[in-house]
């Protein structure tokens, strides 16, 4: 298979020497996420006469994969009968998702000449909070009843399967469209003709809030290995499901939200290159200038120490690395511990067993940098200098360590996100108390005698 | 539902009160996910008993689910046979992954046992590196011949169905075993009884290569919404799949590789929980001790400029303010640069765009900071430290942002992982920068007459 970025290139030069015929042909045999990818690329004139040339059901699978801001210029130039019939076409969840993305006036344009069934949907997913489960469902799903033979079920599996995102599961339900279990198309192909559903399916299902995080959805799917995991409502009624692919994105966009809050970076809404200059402005300025003000403290903790440092001056070139090993250890205890309580492997209760763990390591990851330090100390201080950094060392390095493992438990304790315990913070944090260590042994142990002389 | 942690408290209070046979019903209804966490939480002695409790079927879908450490344990006690049998019943990728975590005397006892399809089957998967798509692709997958009608084809995958790890998709093979095309089990379910297999496949299938990175795979079933992706080898030759459930766990794996790279933490094999301390210990203290003495030139950088401190010593009090901002901004550049790396949306050749975006983007950030500390210098030193400083902040943000989006580009240049571009290594390169600029602009303002008097 050719790869995505010869066959952009080919239908760029085919478009510039006037064959659009050409270009189509090219694309239409594609993936659907390769035209989009495509569209993404041309210039807009390009990638209307090429829009424009797709047949209809492609249109409305490839309007997905294109990015958000093109979309919607692509959709504005249809008249508002075709984009009903693309918004109909297209999967319930992707449709919803496009209709968010629209000003409200279109929405209100675009609302009345949508049929009643898909109206009601609409409206019905859009109402989930972002974030939620909910927001990433899709309310079309296959459904059986309990009582009819595999035969039976494969046959209206068929029927349905044209109108459906997925037949590969169907969903059992009872009374007030409760739950009681699922089945496989595979499974039902292989069963005997004349099995009911109902000693087919599987009853302990594994299901999800609509109103939970949609990372919760993500986690059940990778942790059970499924293929969607149905969503139900307070009243623990059926209303949709979420898919591997949609549990896929919703993974990679989490694993990203949480990289950026680990740099005091807000999450973007779209990727980096294509997110506006004033948007990534704001995205970034608010934690550094909140942490210049915070960084006052270390300052001031210097300050309080000028005659100290005035007395021994040399006493500042061992600064910056005592300091940045307290946040270094920080950074790292915090991350693998924000890390784990995102994928789940630790929870609230397992803080004492944490602590006590990190307790010991922070020792032994102290011990060693303190005899590379102390080694650095003795040739350029002597004994009394290396003894100082040594154990400055040693002090920090636990201190830094315990800050970034707790930070994370406590953030969580106030109900606030413990990835907003990022490398910046603990390392002001560490920074302050690195400071503080340091000069305070160097007052305590430069002005004895016996140390000094 | 109930919660699993309910079901583990429950199994644990019953096998204390010996009802073993009680808490086996409990366990034996569940999913296998379940049933292999609640193994993990048990102390030995009740984990051997609840998995000898279990029918044969049930223990090859539960040990995959099992904490590696743990689950070596279980298979142990088990004699040779039974074994051999376990290891049938497996799917070929949980298989060989089991297989891999044996010692070599074990393995070898263990090869002559297998039937000859499951050994060399084994071995072959065995012979792909490490994080290559080959370790984590699986071998069982369905096949079909082109010239069958659907109805046949249905046929067909029903009686394949018990041996394959999925049929939702079956492949469709040529000479050499090279890959024609796949059709759905649904497409398949769907279609008139009599066209042939070779009219409804999809022939532009995405494919990947044995030996590519393993993220390579899982970024194509995201990208593509795929249920499974086929793998080739050098040759174009079939050699397996990998399932959308195997990609979750790459993707999210590769995340957390990531995400610790960026705390220069090196990748973990187990949770953070299950690493043993020696084992983290060695993970963390590589870079810390090398950023030990990487922060000797900070100092020295210090160490260059005492007589300037000494004369004004109150310029330390702003010393960590600028440097952390420098840190501070260059970790958010190379934290974004990163991720937009290893999620493709970036490439290299996107270098000098991304350049001048940085550098219009460093400036503002740069200024709105210098703001900031401008009006804490004119507080604490009057306005030619308010000078020197907020000019510093502009200089020092705009490098440091600039540092943290070139690094991973020229780590990526020299061919090495652009997440190597930590935040403690970009800080430290940053702080090096900023220390350089903010006493040489001391050097320059505070001896000039004009500013000074």
């Amino acid at each position: 298979m050719a790869e995505t970025a010869d066959i952009e290139q080919e239908v760029v030069a085919l478009l510039e020497a006037g064959e659009r015929e050409e270009a189509l042909a090219l694309l239409t045999e594609r993936h659907p996420a390769e035209i989009g990818g495509t569209l993404d690329e041309l210039e807009s004139a390009h990638a209307f006469a090429l829009f424009d040339g797709l047949e209809h059901e492609t249109r409305a699978r490839v309007i997905p994969y294109v990015q958000s801001a093109h979309r919607l210029s692509l959709l504005e130039r249809l008249d508002l009968n075709e984009q009903v019939r693309l918004l109909t076409d297209m999967d319930a969840d992707e449709r919803v998702d496009l209709y968010q993305e629209m000003p409200e006036g279109w929405q209100r344009r675009l609302m009345p000449a949508l049929a009643k069934a898909e109206r009601e949907d609409l409206l019905r997913l859009a109402s989930y909070p972002e974030g939620t489960v909910g927001s990433v469902m899709t309310s079309e799903y296959a459904i059986l009843p309990a009582q009819i033979t595999s035969r039976e079920a494969v046959e209206r599996l068929r029927r349905q399967a044209l109108h459906k995102e997925t037949v590969n599961i169907a969903y059992v339900l009872g009374a007030d469209r409760r739950l009681q279990g699922t089945v496989t198309l595979t499974g039902l192909v292989v069963a005997e003709d004349d099995v009911l559903v109902r000693d087919l399916m599987q009853q302990e299902v594994v299901q999800v809030h609509a109103d939970e995080p949609r990372s919760e959805a993500a986690r059940l799917i990778a942790d059970y290995d499924l293929l969607a995991v149905p969503v139900v409502d307070a009243d623990e009624r059926m209303v949709g499901i979420v898919t591997h692919d949609d549990a896929m994105d919703v993974q990679e966009a989490e694993a990203t939200e949480d990289i950026y809050k680990g740099a005091t970076v807000r999450p973007l809404e779209t990727g980096l290159r294509s997110t506006a200059l004033s948007t990534l402005y704001q995205k970034r300025i608010g934690w550094l200038v909140l942490l210049v003000f915070a960084n006052v403290f270390s300052g001031a903790s210097i300050a309080l120490h000028e005659e100290t440092i005035q007395a021994h001056v040399g006493l500042v070139f061992f600064m910056p690395l005592l300091i940045a090993s307290a946040g270094n250890t920080g950074a790292q205890s915090a991350t693998l511990m924000i890390r784990a309580m995102a994928t789940g492997e630790v929870v609230a209760r397992d803080w004492l067993y944490m602590l006590v763990r990190e307790i010991a390591l922070g020792l032994a990851l102290g011990l060693t940098m303190a005899l590379a330090v102390a080694g650095i100390g003795l040739l350029r201080g002597g004994p009394d200098v290396a003894l100082v950094v040594a154990l400055t060392m040693v002090i920090v390095v636990l201190a830094g360590s315990l800050i970034g493992m707790s930070l994370p438990f406590l953030l969580e304790r106030l109900r606030l996100d413990p990835a907003t315990a990022s490398t910046p913070l603990v390392t002001f944090v560490a920074d302050v108390a690195g400071i503080l260590v340091y000069f305070g042994m160097a007052d305590l142990l430069l002005t004895m005698p016996a140390v000094t002389g």
